[in-house]
């Protein structure tokens, strides 16, 4: 180890990330004509303006691993490729997808939301009427309880970041605080639940507690800016900062308030959690504390030894990410994470670390931990107590193998 | 004025509008069926996931003010509709366009950055080497230094918030900090300014104070999560926070390291203040602190009299909002807007306030500070010492006329 050394098998200080070039020498070249030459592309007029632009046709960036039960082409899921993004905002066109009976075309003119169960005024919201309420805008994520569910799979799963970790996207939600709504309808003595139901084929409808919804709930109408997509629950969904996401409800369309759960299908025949004792537990709202490495990561090749940067996401429903460690020799040793500026409760969180690569195999993990105290567990950690099968919920360490080619896949350590 | 009054006409408390409901009634509707009866949507299953998502068909909402130079198709603007837009974020198919000479079609794998001038070792970079650097991300403000420029016009232009003030977008920006490009080829002595250069067909070049680079710009290389897209410099841009739009040039190709600025001719023909004296001012910077009411605004028709919210983006080329006002009476009282949860340097900021409208005709400003203790001017301070005609970095208040059918209008108050 140098002085720039913070853990072993090259992992440098931050006061190294802050100076580090590719001091390895690989990809700096020297200039000499300083750009006099003019480049193709600057020796005529290039496209014009337009009324909505595009990504660059050089950056062909989707969705990964769209799929569907079979028979069905609108119940499953889509992925967002985490290893292609930076920051921590999602594009809204590539934010994950977990539909239940697909996608309804909702007339947003004849939509309505409606509040009733055990409130002194049923009521109903349409669009208009929602636009005349205060509303509140913060950067949080959404992550399907089952995201991460491939790794208790016995065996690792040659997959991608993504792939593996894709069931988590992070946007700014803007809409109306749902306590306000409640608050109208006036919530009767006895009352601790709240049955939001959907509008798509699928009804699809979960139990709340009443305390979240009286919390930071909200009735969202817009994702990054502007109306929300479709895709996302278009005109109108429940949003749960930290929650499951399975529990905000898209396309929302009625609220119930009661004293018990509904047990409904959605949180009955799934998103519970069976135990190796054989005992399911149902209502594990909260997402746990998670962190993974997004580059390097399988896809993304590294070229010669030499420094690299290491950049990954960490996320808690717990709150906001106070640290994230990451090791390069398989959890031997750990040296602490840089923090982007931005650390948001509920919140992706973007970290990085420099990295002297001396060209042999490698393995890389990253682990977080939360403003409440929780630490991302590791893999047998995290399956402990766990029934073969049960995939919700899994917030284990992952793991990548650096080969010596620059390659990398998913392994178990 | 009742309890929850807090200026006149109507505008109402901190503490009314996070308890105010539509509480004049309108839009209110009684629930009696209880969502019983399935929508015409619910009866089949929706559209499939996909690889790329897309806003719904039922909100038309595209960039504005779609204009070119004579004989031309890309020197010219596009501009983002403020008015349909909520949070901070804008989305990335609507950011304001200001093209010199169109948008290049750049190979990115023949794209390099060089770095050369008073230098102990000129580089180039290109996308692979860069890739090796920390990054940063940060959500902030990029403003075209003639946004609300035709608020200097004599008489008040017929034309709505975007199209007024649309020349203001803001993103999640990520990329390499540029002082550590610079350090690596090592700044000699005597070295004052930044000569940046873009790789269009107009090589838009800017003179920037090598202190600024050294300060908070970055080589952006990522714009809310994803790869710049070509209307905004892909592969790479300069991005100076709080700084004219233009000086973040866009297709960043060469940067020259020298003791003086190099006096482009577009930062003297155009982005320079001509004063009333006959004298110009050049290298006028940061953007100044301002405010603008995005709703209600001009093509957002307000309905019955009764409670609304006045929402709006503030910010400031000097950090972070600190405070935003809003009158309702033409600017004799001025009540405090709530601002939202995330208050960040150099970034739009939302405020918001509860208006009680009595249907009679009123006139609504806003008026923002920042931290560094600035205050948005009004109209007749902020043309002060202008000669006429000169409209680069007008940051005066912005007037609507809110007129007794709903609809609203510039005016000069």
């Amino acid at each position: 180890m140098t002085g720039d050394d913070a853990a072993g098998n090259g992992l440098l200080s931050r006061r190294a990330l802050l100076k580090v070039s590719a001091a390895g020498g690989a990809g700096l070249l020297a200039a000499s004509a300083g750009g006099a030459e003019r480049d193709a592309w600057m020796h005529a007029p290039g496209a014009p303006m337009s009324e909505s632009g595009a990504p660059s046709i050089h950056e062909d960036v989707r969705r990964l691993g769209v799929a569907s039960a079979p028979g069905t082409t609108g119940t499953g899921v889509s992925r967002t490729p985490l290893e292609r993004l930076e920051g921590i905002i999602t594009p809204s066109r590539l934010h994950f997808e977990r539909h239940h009976s697909g996608i309804p075309d909702i007339d947003p003119a004849a939509h309505r939301l409606v509040i009733h169960g055990l409130v002194e005024r049923p009521l109903q919201f349409d669009l208009d009427s929602l636009a005349r309420y205060p509303t509140v805008s913060r950067i949080q994520f959404l992550e399907c309880s089952g995201n991460s569910g491939a790794l208790t799979a016995p065996n690792p799963v040659p997959a991608g970041c993504g792939d593996l970790h894709g069931l988590l996207s992070n946007s700014e939600w803007g809409g109306v605080p749902l306590a306000l709504l409640l608050d109208e309808a006036g919530v009767k003595p006895g009352a601790k639940w709240v049955i939001a139901t959907g509008g798509d084929a699928a009804v699809m409808s979960r139990s709340v507690p009443l305390a979240k919804c009286l919390d930071d709930a909200l009735l969202a109408l817009y994702q990054n800016g502007e109306r929300l997509r479709p895709a996302n629950g278009y005109p109108m969904r429940l949003f749960l900062p930290g929650w499951e996401g399975n529990m905000s409800v898209k396309w929302l369309r009625t609220l119930m308030v009661t004293d018990q759960p509904a047990m409904t299908k959605d949180e009955t025949s799934k998103y519970s959690d069976l135990g190796a004792d054989g005992r399911a537990t149902l209502f594990t709202f909260p997402m746990g504390v998670k962190s993974v490495i997004t580059s390097p990561s399988p896809g993304l090749m590294l070229g010669p030894k030499g420094v690299y940067r290491i950049s990954g996401l960490a996320w808690s429903g717990g709150g906001r990410i106070r640290r994230v460690e990451v090791s390069a020799d398989g959890g031997a040793t750990w040296a602490d994470a840089v923090l982007d500026e931005h650390v948001l409760p509920r919140s992706a969180t973007r970290f990085q670390v420099a990295w002297r690569w001396d060209g042999r195999p490698a393995t890389l993990l990253s682990r977080a931990y939360d403003e409440t105290g929780a630490v991302q567990p590791g893999r047998s950690a995290a399956l402990a107590g766990r029934a073969p099968g049960s995939f919700y919920h899994y917030n284990g360490t992952q793991a990548w193998r650096i080969r010596a080619d620059g390659s990398s896949v998913n392994v178990y350590v």
